[in-house]
């Protein structure tokens, strides 16, 4: 302790901001890394060894492992609220970047559905309850109480910076993630095997008989006690599984932040309030709206017409293919507006360490992956396809543009949120009083020209002309442009947000054009396909409700 | 560039040291980031197709794109080279954590066995040239030259700060990267092809015949001109392609480290030259030298006895896994022993950036992941297997010490590679010299006291104990247990190194216990558990050369 406190006394003296910590920090950081890393692939692998049917192991292993996971995260959570209610001095640094009061609201909108969800599955359980496992009905009642507990836990505690404990903190926040990021993977599982089902069962419609066909994990082998009821549960499940996946993977996100955030220190920015307005944003909302309403009324005409018939599934998929089309050509256009905005008025990006942001871009850039992956499949498989019905065509400027489309709104999103914030107007405004009333711009108070230093480093696109003599006339007109340019800007957030919004729809409802076009299967296989689009749609899912918050953020900084 | 200029003398006003730069810098990240990334994405679908016998996809099909992407780069590089060699006073700046001399040693040697493949494959070629595709003929010839070059270029640039048109030197840099990622991943697939075949040939051999057996990419269809040499050829590739792998993945991270220095400012430490000297570290090599020959004997052993018939291979199991459990044990001993002499010395850490520290405790936690998730799946099976032959239980505790031994391996390396570098001892000496001549520690003259001061904040151990008036011979024998626990620490290291140097040799020259116990193969079924063990046993193989490497660089600094 003697020498631990020498390192922390060295590390306060070099000042350094960014400073890792001192030794035992760097130790816990492996070990529980480390520790996170091998319980997901345990779980993994028991989740891989259930979906291709390994020897000997059944779905109430996995589940019982999952129980096991939920359990030790309901008693750390519990210690950790214990602990902060009775030694509130502990915890006082808060990062105020990580887990914004949108987010939060969004966590508990997806919570909301998913405790729906786990009460079907109770009522489904209670159905079917002669012969099926108790952990199956075990599962969603641990479920629900974890949800309640964690969407509490992330309410209260997602800014938290821990200093104190740090060991015994990191596992248990790691632990987290990892058990998150499990429920996450086995809810993408049971997602993907309904979605296979559902296409094969298409297939047999269409009288494909050289593809080996197994429905998998099908009803149970009961009858139900109130058949009504059941079919609704059996049903209404599957609606209700986007929402879980989502708010898994956005409970990992948060946790993981905060896992980032021990040990660290801050210096404190005063932060904006970023307050929401519709107000200025009626054109990008109402061509977003447009998309939106469109899409679903898409996505409900697709899931009716496909697999009827050959003529059917073909038109369904024309429709789709040129709705994405116009709609991704809109949003690539958008992208680019916005991103020649910023180079007209060229302001310094803020780095400063924030792991919140960080998590945010890499985030962007890795899920994209995933559906750029598939969009590769797409275009090798109709170049090097054989035959080409005509609709087939129709998928090769789709996917194009879906590569393109992220590409482009990466870029702005991630140098939106690398921008500094615009601080300055208000400021400004009050200064322009000044120089009025005063009529000089020498004479200002010492505090007016700290505020006018303070801003001159972070902007420099307005009041330098002031600075160099110019009339108030040239830089009123100034602001109206710049104005002018933050308006557009917030529609084209607001616009991309609602298209987002849109695009994650029709994937996370099973309305998958991967799968029905049958150009891919013909080209690699049924089964090498299959697996490729189950490995990279639950990250193309994910990268649309991940682009869609960001964008809301950004909206709501511009 | 007005505002350009003045975000860069703003940011210089703010005087951070890891300013990440202004505007277009993080722009000509994200674009040059996410074109790397769809680059290697269509290669790995072009791989993907090539390997699952995709329609109307060949093998010349890959190799043509592989051989234009390399020219691509050869172009850049050329480029770059020209431009250096006008313009020497664009690259002023060294990182010099990157690119270590042993490194570029390293790289040369593998590079050299490269071109003997690559001549190898050219002779195939000849003998061959009547059913082969000249693009066959053509990749290696392309490859030969591009390794040179490559090679060529790392040694002399490996450590630049490019800070200078930054955009195309970010594309080109990234774009070598992802080309070495994907000749690395040509390089493992053409290797598990190869091992898959040898795996289904013994399976034939043992007359197991519940499995469908197809032979993969075999011998082309036409007679060999020469036929000695070919045999000598086609067999002889096998052996040198391990070390091609090893290339393209110690490439690809040198230029990633020299991609994520783009653009960076340095503090410029000054750094001591770090050589690898043989003397004091006997105990540690001996006991290594003696695991490598065992290692080399063990599997020479493996690979003539596996496969001939049920027994012979069950003997060749059973001491395979002994020995391997054997030397995993004494392993984490000396890895357990080293993190507690490191408690017993509390230094505190060098948090400062650095990128290629940065990716090499990455890539050490990532890669184990590969190896790990091959142990949970050995562990799985064995607790789920309805059947036991006797030999299956040793894959039991191997396992686990294969989980154990990174974990702990790996906080090591990475404890040690963030330990502030002993500069000590030399100015102690001097010190002591003064404190004797003088016989009073307060008399001394300003400049010493300014190293004093200096170097108190780094290493607490040592000196304090000389400022409360300690005696010089407790001092004295102070220094002599540090010199004790440096001598022990590197030797560990150097047995440590020695070990994964051994334990690289088996999984890269075909001695895979995964494929050949069954057990696995029996609980996962044949296809699941081939497809596991092919995508996780190349990061496996790749973490045993990169901690070797690591290790090695732990025992020049320590």
């Amino acid at each position: 302790p003697q020498h631990l406190a020498g390192g922390r006394a060295m590390e306060k003296a070099a000042g350094s901001p960014s400073l890792g910590g001192s030794y035992p920090q760097k130790n816990a950081e492996i070990l529980s890394s480390q520790y996170g890393i091998n319980l997901f692939l345990a779980g993994l692998l028991l989740t891989f060894a259930w979906a291709v049917h390994a020897v000997g192991i059944s779905k109430s292993h996995l589940l019982s492992y999952l129980i096991t996971l939920m359990l030790i995260q309901l008693l750390w959570m519990l210690w950790y609220l214990c602990r902060s209610c009775t030694q509130r001095r502990l915890i006082r640094d808060k990062d105020t970047h990580a887990g914004a009061r949108w987010l939060k609201c969004g966590i508990t909108l997806f919570a909301v559905i998913t405790l729906v969800l786990d009460s079907f599955k109770i009522g489904y359980y209670i159905d079917f309850s002669n012969c099926l496992s108790p952990t199956e009905g075990i599962f969603p009642v641990t479920h629900a109480v974890h949800t309640i507990l964690q969407v509490y836990f992330l309410w209260c505690h997602a800014k938290d910076i821990i200093q104190s404990f740090k060991t015994l903190e990191r596992f248990g926040v790691i632990h987290s993630v990892f058990t998150n990021l499990l429920l996450w993977t086995n809810g993408v599982l049971t997602e993907s095997k309904h979605q296979l089902n559902e296409h094969k069962e298409r297939l047999i419609t269409l009288g494909f008989g050289n593809i080996t066909i197994i429905l998998d994990d099908h009803a149970p082998q009961c009858n139900c006690t109130t058949t009504t009821l059941c079919s609704i549960f059996s049903q209404g499940i599957y609606y209700l599984y986007p929402f879980n996946i989502e708010y898994h993977i956005l409970a990992s996100t948060m946790l993981y932040v905060l896992w980032k955030n021990i040990g660290r220190k801050v210096e404190h920015h005063q932060q904006h309030k970023t307050l929401f307005k519709f107000h200025g944003i009626t054109v990008g909302m109402i061509f977003g709206l447009i998309v939106l309403t469109s899409t679903i009324a898409i996505v409900v005409v697709y899931l009716i017409q496909i697999g009827r018939s050959k003529i059917k599934s073909e038109l369904a998929l024309t429709m789709f293919y040129l709705h994405a089309i116009f709609v991704l050509a809109l949003m690539c256009t958008a992208g680019i507006v916005a991103l020649l905005i910023y180079r007209l008025e060229d302001r310094s990006l803020d780095n400063s360490k924030n792991p919140a942001r960080k998590l945010d871009a890499e985030l962007l850039v890795g899920t994209a992956a995933g559906s750029w992956l598939l969009s590769w499949g797409s275009i090798l498989a109709i170049i090097c396809a054989q035959a080409h019905p005509k609709y087939t065509w129709y998928n090769l400027p789709y996917s194009i543009l879906v590569i393109i489309e992220k590409y482009i709104q990466n870029l702005f999103i991630i140098e939106s949120i690398h921008r500094e914030q615009e601080k300055v107007n208000d400021d400004i405004k009050t200064l322009r009083i000044v120089t009025i009333s005063r009529g000089n711009t020498l004479s200002l108070t010492p505090s007016y020209k700290e505020i006018y230093s303070d801003r001159a480093a972070h902007d420099d696109g307005e009041v330098p002309c002031l600075f160099k003599g110019t009339s108030d006339f040239s830089f009123c007109s100034r602001n109206s442009v710049t104005n002018h340019k933050r308006r557009i800007l917030k529609n084209i957030a607001a616009f991309l947000f609602l298209c987002n919004l849109s695009l994650w729809i029709p994937p996370a409802f099973g309305c998958r054009p991967e799968y029905d076009n049958g150009l891919e299967e013909i080209v690699f296989g049924f089964e090498p396909w299959i697996i490729v689009v189950n490995l990279a749609m639950p990250f193309s899912i994910f990268y649309r409700m991940h682009s869609a918050a960001s964008l809301f953020e950004v909206n709501c900084k511009t």
